[in-house]
């Protein structure tokens, strides 16, 4: 099955990657672009099993490995 | 209106990162995860317009700025 994660910092946390993004294209002529926050997006198969079974180890991944549960929320996709 | 891009690595450019990503998610006993491939995420605010409108602009700042067209390719997500 077809697995997506995205690991954007929680709400409340500077964004500086965000920031200078959106200083580059305020400077590039974009100037209505706001509120510009960056994440990651992490994409992989996993062998087919049940959903719920697949989405409690995904879970698991994501607050063992992929994000920082302090600082970042993660949300998830699953298909088939 | 939000926008939501994504930029991953072309297929068949080496990702380092999702490797890492493989290997350790291996180490942690997820041996079934694979083809990790690992992008970034850009989500930002527009002001209103016609959504062909904010569509060409926001493939100009990929090209311009958020995506490397030579290893690189982005899809889009545009919401009122």
């Amino acid at each position: 099955m077809k697995v997506r994660v995205e690991v954007f910092l929680k709400p409340g946390v500077l964004d500086v990657q965000g920031k200078a993004i959106e200083g580059a294209l305020h400077g590039l002529g974009f100037a209505d672009v706001a509120e510009v926050r960056v994440g990651k997006t992490i994409a992989f198969d996993l062998a087919e099993e049940p959903r719920d079974k697949a989405e409690a180890r995904v879970r698991s991944m994501c607050e063992r490995l992929l994000a920082n549960m302090v600082i970042e929320g993660y949300r998830l996709e699953i298909a088939p």
